[in-house]
């Protein structure tokens, strides 16, 4: 990730900015505030703006007049009563503002969530960077065998170098043909003047999936929460897990005691169907429970004796 | 709007209190932050919280680095132009935060704006204020005569007194009811120990439909708009347009730029249809057009007519 | 329930209709089409439309040219998983239209699920019917001593008596006075002709929460599921509770497989937390736990053991 | 746009299939079920399945127990008043669903309609076909000069060979290093044994923004003449609007009236600002107006010259 002198200037201008509020405000975020995390070998993800804390939540879920909260042991104890029981409005009452700069297939897996606000850089309307996703040594995977959308050993030696190789040079002569294309320069100025130039809403289609895009991200904690529990999961793609743990740390800073509860009620519980809970009652009266006499499919066997620790 | 004397000490202390952020901030806002704006005879809309302000539409429109701000004149050219062709993510990036006490019929009405985040004071789990909202004399209107969900003259002398005996009196007695049947004081404990007292969620069937409730209901600027463009209009009931001018007066402070746009491209605004567009043409070439050869509905010709300023 | 006349013959008007289509189509929902399930004492459900079945779930996630189907049992296996892993675009490509008559009080529970369509029978435009709901004697429940949101014993004697009488003649009442304040004859005529009726859209103030209103419901089979997870949940209001409990039997005749697997993955199974994981695993281990080693609150400890069939 | 055999198999005995239905069913849109529409060199619309027609918002907004529907010219009445005055939730109980093979560029515009049910397929389980778009000669524009996102004359002679040449040879190239770096036949075993084979997930990210993705999709009518408005108009991409072009010979046969009505109030209707209104009013009075004395921009002046047909 390499900002440009003027880009850093607009950053160390915004970070050097006070102001007095009335508004709750959270010391460790504002420390955090504009500043990029990087992610991969290109991205960021960096703290545009916030609203509400923890107590906010407290605020919303009373109904109150002022702040609402009593004392933090309180406080804590409703938002972990709140996040076990699914009460999902009380944390839709926070929103955080994200720029992030990621490649554009993982762009294509982000927006699917839908409830979020964003506003995308336009490659209609503007010139994009010469900036493409290449793997790190440790990140380029093989297929796995046994999962059809996962990822299997680490690629070594020569299958590595050629791969490397091929996602390099095809995003490198790709980008070349389309700044040949546009054959503007960057005052939008015909290079060759022979020539008119394709149209960007046009050109922008010979870029691979793996250029960098940037958007304006925005969504109330609830779903925040949610995009979490998916992206930062082991069967997320690496490549957006990445980002989901960087906006961890983010949410960790900004609201301690929901990060907490999310971690004890979502990222670390595990849900049982109704057959897995009925084996784990019979196994806890001793009785033996066997994959034959389960009704589990395999794979459920499998998945219940992996979340018992029995796998 | 009465509010307890410790309600008066919580706005107050939330008042009192004064941060340091990095974040955008609004000093006229901050001035009306947490006092509410009276509305009714016993609501209020106030400002609990808000994200963003006039720069920050601009700054997601350029999905700038810093705050994107050039230029005061330019920021309004680009506001205007982005509402004047109805670009709506830049707006999603502003959000507002209320606290609303409202009667139980115009929380109907308001609920129907779903991209929204609310949190309604729970009659299952506490027990209502003795509050109803009963119409000023000027309010209490007849049915119209020519629109159906319309209303037309105030109601006088005696009908209008019939009226607001009737409304006063039901809601008080069946308030009445309401606390007979709960049979608890405000410590829980039951006023008539030979009784049990009915359960909240049941007992509160019995309040009219003008008993206030009261909720946290936060929603982005794009969707606020539109709200207002529908409830800050001559068409909406009373009792929900005196909600919205309020929450404009906030906008106002908030966001001045995007609320004169706002004023320009969407209230003060007229649309005209495919048909209505080809008889102005036909009138500025000095062709004369009446209802009948105009071709369109009595209805739809008197509207273009009042729009044009020739009803 | 009662239908007028005129309902009646609308409804077996349409019920009488036999068209051809080449969609997917559910004999035995075709078979409730229209029909009204009778809820409470004056409400109903009734399907009006339907899009989808067990297999358009299966086409969808497959994205496939056909019906996509191949086998029955293979289609219960991926809808099984597809559940099981929470993946819910695929059940968004089903759709279910519901009219709906129900208490106000119970509409507006009901209301705050965002993602469906809902068009409400519209009381500044038309006269709501003479239709409260009172509560059978069974379901006459006292305010739980342990559960604020929540009922305890059924009502008897002279305490249910008074309560029903409450019920009953308030809401009679205040229904006799709007139709005093609306002063209109069924065919709009005021019948009092020295007054002039008030506004539709102020007279329904006056109405009860246990006034019964109605409306069109439509939404996709992932938030139908929502909806029923909640509602038709023990936790939930018994007058909402009945309502789910009827549109499950839609369910269950519209895409039995789905309800199936909701059955099994999401109404009959439990989430542990974090924790509670870690204690069924040293339970499992032969490890003696109790509430006080447990490391969770009383009120967790309590669900754990209520859920494990130690309660 | 070419189907395999099996997929032009799949399609015949859906369509061969029928079925008895209480639904309402439209004949003209049976009649295109399931089949392809195509659009661009190997994209399509087909519809998959549909709920509801015109009578279907005529019997939500009237909230009716049967159809609703009293005479066609009543229902056009009532669905021109609708779209008129902005009525959305009526048109939200009609819903279509489909198909559609479309550039993956293109794809990342559409997604951005949230208000949208979609299942795309998956480059993380599956292999992508070697599609892609090159445009005709036709649409292959230079930028435009006066316009930052539109489009210019169309290229010509040498430039236009490069163009093409370009688009075909990258998209081409690298396709083949994806299919290489997968190493799997159609049976996914590896075409070469020595090596494992880069992961789906990640050999996707070699592909050009041209190569052709499918999703299903689909959404309610109110949302899918949104999607028109934006996207079936002149500022639209031309790679976008030929899809919403197919869409809307859909909407013809499926909802006549609503698609009149729409086309009127609104693909063919012009909205003025409060100070255009203005203008028009004084004109219409026979006061002179320059761009002047207009009071608006020049850029607005030239937009309502254009609009009123004095450009």
């Amino acid at each position: 990730m390499a900002l440009t002198e003027q880009q850093q200037g607009e950053l160390a201008e915004a970070r050097a900015q006070r102001h007095e509020t009335r508004r709750p405000t959270v010391p460790a975020l504002e420390e955090m505030l504009f500043q990029p995390l990087e992610v991969l070998d290109h991205g960021f993800v960096r703290v545009v703006d916030y609203m509400g804390d923890d107590a906010a939540v407290v605020q919303a879920a009373r109904v109150s007049y002022g702040r609402g909260t009593r004392a933090v042991s309180e406080d804590r104890g409703l938002i972990r009563y709140l996040l076990r029981h699914r009460h999902s409005t009380p944390f839709e009452m926070c929103e955080l503002k994200l720029h992030v700069k990621l490649p554009i297939f993982v762009a294509r897996q982000w927006i699917r969530h839908r409830m979020a606000n964003v506003n995308e850089y336009s490659a209609r309307y503007s010139v994009l960077d010469r900036e493409f996703y290449i793997p790190s040594p440790e990140a380029l995977a093989a297929q796995s065998s046994s999962n059809r959308q996962g990822r299997g050993d680490i690629l070594q030696g020569e299958e590595a170098a050629r791969v490397l190789d091929i996602l390099r040079t095809d995003a490198d002569r790709n980008y070349d043909h389309y700044v040949e294309m546009l054959n503007e320069d960057e005052a939008g100025q015909p290079v060759d003047p022979s020539r008119q130039g394709l149209a960007r809403e046009l050109a922008r289609m010979n870029l691979t999936l793996n250029a960098y895009t940037q958007w304006y991200w925005k969504t109330d904690l609830h779903n925040l929460l949610n995009f979490l529990s998916l992206r930062a999961d082991a069967h997320a793609q690496y490549e957006i897990r990445v980002y989901a743990d960087a906006i961890m740390q983010a949410v960790e800073a900004w609201v301690p005691l929901c990060a907490e509860a999310f971690r004890e009620y979502r990222l670390g519980a595990v849900t049982l169907s109704a057959r897995m809970l009925e084996i784990v009652r019979a196994m806890l009266a001793g009785e033996a429970v066997s994959a034959e006499t389960s009704g589990l499919s395999k794979r459920e066997w499998r998945e219940l004796m992996a979340v018992l620790g029995r796998a």
